[in-house]
Parts: structure tokens; C-alpha cells; sequence
């Protein structure tokens, strides 16, 4: 039995087509994804302490974190349930249905490491912790260096992972982008904050 | 021709063997080593406000950027020239002979963004700059998602790419626990500090 991915020769034994379809699976994650943004959205304007960016963060951090849990969890330790998402993201990179060394290694540490502390993050701008730029740094340096590797290694690999231009660009580009821009903006803001609280306390102390 | 790696199925199609032998190998590195460790010391001895904490930080940054630029930046970009470090520590992992994508891909993050910044926080120590703990801590995650990678992936693939223990233990495990103790010490005084920052912030505007 024959499968969708590329490259062709690309073998997959005991392979079990997809289920479900491309709308199914795309819908019920944005539509999940939406539902998380909005809950979020709306609890924090009830503490009304925080600025909108902070609130627009807890979104991003809870989402992320739920993503990084929910979706990239199964994925990396109980692969045959709950993988219809991967087995139509594999389109745009069959390194996924292939468990590939290097995609499981930065699924993995995405799971377990920057899911939870994604979550910790949400608390953290809640509650306004002192922890919580350096907390979001970490995170963000965690989702770049992932997705640098993620990138190289499909490159040093060979670059032809994805069935066409479409899955190339809405999978593999598409998607990962968010976990490139996001990060970036993110990381950068919070380096700022904080050399501007060792610069206060610099003059402090003058 | 065979080679001397394991596993001994391993295709090295026109390996040329090591022309120099271990003790000149270890020597070399590890002299340039003490040489640029003491140096390091000495010198910023002459620079009164430091702190010893802070010049034995700017010891360390100085010998991990240059490893990292001067060791690892060959590997990934000149891999025929200067490569008889790697010829020989391939005995305790034949990943960088046959140079494996994920080995790569990490050596080169390393080298090429690790490195420079290595250097740069000997200079922000030097001057104590606010951006000081921000970019050790930035440098740390780094070496320790990429000690987290590197192991990982050789899990994954297979864990048989050393010689016998002496290799696994002196070179696979000894010589890059120093990237994980290390950069974990520091991470952890830097997220303290940042803390404190923030800590001393919120009294002051209280």
C-alpha cells in the first residue's frame, strides 16, 4: 500500500492512510486555537492591572503552550494515537511520518520543556512575577534555536520533503513562521525590559 | 581502505586516517587552552572593579568562543581543513566523520552565532554592560538546547557511534559535560540576577 508523502521512494511500512479530511483536521485545530485566543482574551480583562499587550501575550503563551502539549506531545510519545494532524502536516514535511531523528529530538524538547513553561507563562504576566520577561525569553529562544535546527537539518537532508508548492509554502513555511516572528518580537521586547531594569538600577545606586 | 570508527559498517568513502597522534591532539588544544585561560585572568586582574566571579565568566567566554569559532567553525565549513581534532574525537562519536545532519546543524548554530557572542560577553563583563547577564544567559540556553539536540538525536539514532568506553566516557560524555554544567551554573546566576533587577524595580517605584 502506496502513501501520499514525498519523497516517493520514501518508505513507510504498516502505513494507515489519513481518516479524516484536510478540512476536518484544519478546521477543528483553528477553531480550538480560536476558541483558547478569546477564553483568554476575555478572563485577563478581568484583572484589570494588565496592559493589552500582556493580555495579547497570555493568548499567544496559552495557545502555544496548549499547541506545544496537545498537539506536538502525542507526536513524540504516543505516535500512532492522535495523529491525524501529523499525518496531514507530513505532507508539507513527511520527516514527521518518518520520525525522522532530528524532528522527534526538537518535537520532544518543545513538548516537555517550552509547553509547560509556555503555560507558566501565562501565570507569570498574570500575576506579574519578577521572573516573567526572563521566563518569556527563554521560551522564545527555545522556539527559534528548535526551528533553526528544524530548517538546517531539512536542508543538510536534502529539501524535499513536502507533495508540491502549496504544502511547501502553507505546511512547511507557512505554519512554522509563526514560531519564527512571534518569538522574535517577543524576545527582542524582553531583552529590552530588561536591560532597562539593570539601567535602573544602575542610576539607583549612582 | 577501513577506518577506525564504529560502527564498523560505517561508509567513509576515501577517508584519509589521522596524521597526528592523540597526545599531540590533546596537548595542542589543551595548552591553547590554558594559554588563553590565563591570559584572560592576568589580564583582566588589571581592570580594579571586576570582581574575581565576573573575571573567571570572562575566562570561560573567552575559551568557549574561541572553541567554538576556531574548533567547531571548521567542522561545519572547512571540513577538510584543520580536521584532525575531529578526526580523533570521532573515536567517541563517528557522527562528525560521517557528519550527520543534526551534528551539523548544531556545530554550525554553535559556531556561527555562539561563538561571536561568547566573545562579546567577555567585552560586556569587561564593561559592565546592561546587557550583560541578558547575553551569558541568551548563550547558555544555547550550548544547552544544542547539548540537549546532540544527545537526543544520538539516542535516537542508534547510541553506537563510539569505539568502546574509554571514548564514550573521556569524549562523548566527559568533554561535553563541560557544556552542560557550565552554561547551567551560569544561566542559573544570570535568571537570579535579572530577577533581582526586576525585584529592586518594583521597590523602587513602590
Amino acid at each position: 500500500m502506496g502513501h501520499p508523502y514525498a519523497p516517493p521512494e520514501l518508505e513507510l511500512p504498516g502505513f494507515v492512510p489519513l481518516k479524516l479530511s484536510q478540512g476536518e483536521i484544519l478546521v477543528s485545530y483553528l477553531g480550538a486555537s480560536l476558541f483558547v485566543l478569546l477564553a483568554v482574551w476575555l478572563v485577563s480583562g478581568r484583572c484589570g492591572r494588565l496592559s493589552k499587550t500582556d493580555r495579547l501575550l497570555m493568548c499567544w503563551w496559552a495557545f502555544t503552550g496548549l499547541t506545544h502539549i496537545m498537539i506536538e506531545g502525542p507526536f513524540v510519545f504516543t505516535p500512532d494515537f492522535f495523529d491525524e494532524v501529523w499525518k496531514e502536516y507530513s505532507k508539507g514535511d513527511s520527516r514527521y511520518v518518518a520520525r525522522d531523528a532530528a524532528t522527534v529530538t526538537v518535537e520532544g524538547i518543545t513538548a516537555v520543556l517550552e509547553g509547560p513553561a509556555s503555560l507558566l507563562a501565562v501565570y507569570a504576566i498574570a500575576s506579574q512575577k519578577s521572573f516573567s520577561h526572563i521566563l518569556q525569553f527563554t521560551v522564545c529562544l527555545g522556539q527559534l534555536y528548535g526551528c533553526l535546527v528544524y530548517f538546517i537539518t531539512a536542508y543538510l537532508d536534502g529539501f524535499n520533503f513536502w507533495v508540491g508548492p502549496f504544502y511547501f509554502w502553507a505546511y512547511f513555511i507557512g505554519a512554522n513562521s509563526f514560531w519564527i516572528w512571534i518569538p522574535m518580537l517577543i524576545a527582542i521586547r524582553s531583552w529590552k525590559k530588561i536591560c532597562a531594569a539593570f539601567q535602573a538600577e544602575k542610576v539607583k545606586t549612582k
